[in-house]
């Protein structure tokens, strides 16, 4: 196996972005990865667009976004896994240089979520999966199934609202410090609890925003790293998979997700590091019931110490293990395709230590990104190391 | 790189396939592939949907048809670039397998084109591209694409209606002769240049038609096809791929598809085979004029050549290189996803020798299937040998 490299990365402002098509909004992320290290366009071998494409007009956006960015010829494919759409897309390239097909290769991560109209936006959250049973009998959208998730997890754990919160307000002190996210504003304890109930215990804060966005990360093979001589790469030590039923009563529990238990095993166990050499993560918390559960099923604490962990500050700076530090899902907001390359991105920063005010201490080396699609219905679980 | 194998293939019957969910559509391809190898869905590591997914309540296709099939965990993301998903997908599995990161994994293309209505089987075809600008501005729709490819070529190399109408009906010979395809019946040559004009010079038996459709693929690693002591495994020798731009205003000419030239170099070169060492080949006829520029840019002919060809009967039985002996996307059918799979269904029986009556010589044991997105917006080639 090939080793591959992450040697330049890109991300747009997250938000509401009706100022620029799809196409402009990949350009940004992009022209910053390319502008990041020291080949071209011309250079690259291979394209890969992570994308959900809500839009119908969008069915096919592989092609016109390469097009826009200058990338003609090097992309044959999109890649689709929900929410988890930009990690399925980077291990598309990644393996692609892994197996000697190709040496350069782009990632690309874009979506645009404000243009769907509500009626869509429930069909994108439900009904897009086909989960006719449950979504067409009981009306079951993303927010009502994280809600099963925690009432379960407080009822068997003993986790609290005010834990959830937490992870809301942690979220937005560092979008604060992020000015590509899409909330940069500090919110309270009080302010989390207080706001309106979405799904009962899932508040207003508890959930994270429909976003445009769009990230990109470009690859190299270990040959291409020496020959271009690139600084500090940011090598992909292993990325793990699973995949989960479609219906949710098919599940055991609901007390987490048993995509992300086994797609971290296939990782750490590929990469040969275990949950306490991680220095930094950024984990999948488009409900802060989703940070907590991912807390335990990547192994950063026992089962059910999820809410204790936020609680005690561990996934802040200075605490064992820093948590989403570019304001994750919640306050940077939830670009479908674009969050897992944007995960990346901060992780590639992160390990570079080019954080600035929101660097997290880096000790042996290795940080850890968790994407999940769905209700835990995919997972991607990528291990990155300097 | 890890030498990669076909191990097992299955296909449903194309059509108006009313009669079935798009789960129970993939399962029979599912079915007939785990039947035709010693592997079960327990040992399969990883499932790669290609499909378009066309209707907004399948957005999400790879979750519900993965938990349908008995490959729960297995299936983390799904591919698309097109018509040419199938083939996208199969490279995302093959590159998985070579590169070390699986030993087995299956490949299910599925579509249904039948219940998506006018307007949206338009905006699927062009709109869906998000080519604004032509496909507003002029109302270029597939047949009208491929049309100017058409009228270009009779005007440059004087290519006629006639020769156009004898791939249609080379198609139908071998679709009545396969029990599987969309039509089973065959056409005269009367009859199809009789037929009513669709966007001249193409007629109606010019068009491929909108069908549903599965096909399954396994795959295995050189190790584990020693292990499991497989027969006759039809090894993939190399993957190739390009892609086009979106708008056609920018292409250079209109004779032939840039993206189907660069991909078959890329195919030919890395696995080490001349387009004459080719016993049969799965070309990409969603138009007549396609397969006959197919000839033409895989190296079959000169250019200019592809007219002679057919008319000489040298892509039938007998001839030199026997072409789509399913009767291609033309009389099999065309259900985007599924297309680039059956192809290597189609392929691996030749390969196999197990094709019955539309069976080609085989001489070298080489097989090549071409399989285009869009109007050249992508094309992938895959080199088989035996």
């Amino acid at each position: 196996m090939v080793r591959v490299a992450v040697i330049g990365v890109g991300c747009s402002r997250f938000g509401v972005r009706s100022d620029v098509t799809v196409q402009e909004l990949a350009f940004e992320a992009v022209k910053e990865a390319f502008n990041d290290c020291s080949i071209t366009q011309e250079d690259v071998e291979l394209s890969v667009i992570g994308s959900v494409a809500t839009r119908l007009y969008e069915l096919y956006p592989a092609v016109p976004v390469n097009e826009y960015v200058g990338l003609d010829g090097k992309g044959p494919l999109r890649v689709e896994a929900a929410c988890a759409s930009g990690s399925a897309a980077l291990y598309t390239a990644y393996a692609s240089i892994a197996c000697g097909q190709v040496d350069t290769a782009i990632v690309i991560g874009v979506e645009k979520m404000n243009e769907v109209d509500t009626v869509t936006s429930l069909a994108v959250g439900g009904r897009g999966g086909n989960y006719l049973w449950e979504f067409h009998l009981f009306g079951t959208t993303f927010p009502a199934y994280y809600a099963l998730y925690a009432a379960r997890h407080m009822w068997r754990y003993g986790t609290t609202e005010e834990q959830l919160a937490m992870v809301a307000v942690k979220a937005h002190k560092y979008g604060s410090m992020n000015p590509k996210a899409h909330f940069q504003k500090r919110i309270t304890l009080d302010e989390a609890l207080r706001s309106r109930v979405v799904a009962w215990p899932l508040k207003l804060y508890d959930c994270c925003p429909m976003s445009d966005g769009s990230a990109a990360v470009i690859l190299a093979s270990e040959a291409k790293v020496k020959e271009l001589r690139v600084d500090t790469p940011i090598w992909i030590e292993a990325m793990g998979y699973s995949s989960d039923t479609a219906n949710l009563v098919r599940r055991e529990d609901y007390l987490g997700l048993m995509a992300t238990v086994k797609a971290a095993q296939m990782a750490y166990r590929k990469a040969r590091v275990t949950p306490s050499e991680v220095d930094v993560a950024a984990v999948h918390d488009c409900f802060t019931i989703a940070e907590i559960m991912a807390y335990e099923d990547l192994g950063f604490c026992p089962k059910g110490q999820g809410g204790r962990m936020i609680e005690e500050g561990q996934t802040e700076i200075g605490g064992r293990i820093p948590v989403n530090l570019d304001g994750g899902l919640k306050a940077k907001g939830h670009p479908l395709g674009a969050t897992g390359v944007s995960m990346v991105y901060e992780l590639t920063k992160q390990l570079r230590e080019e954080a600035g005010g929101r660097q997290a201490p880096i000790k042996r080396g290795v940080a850890l990104a968790h994407n999940v699609g769905g209700t835990g219905h995919y997972c991607w679980v990528t291990v990155l190391k300097r």
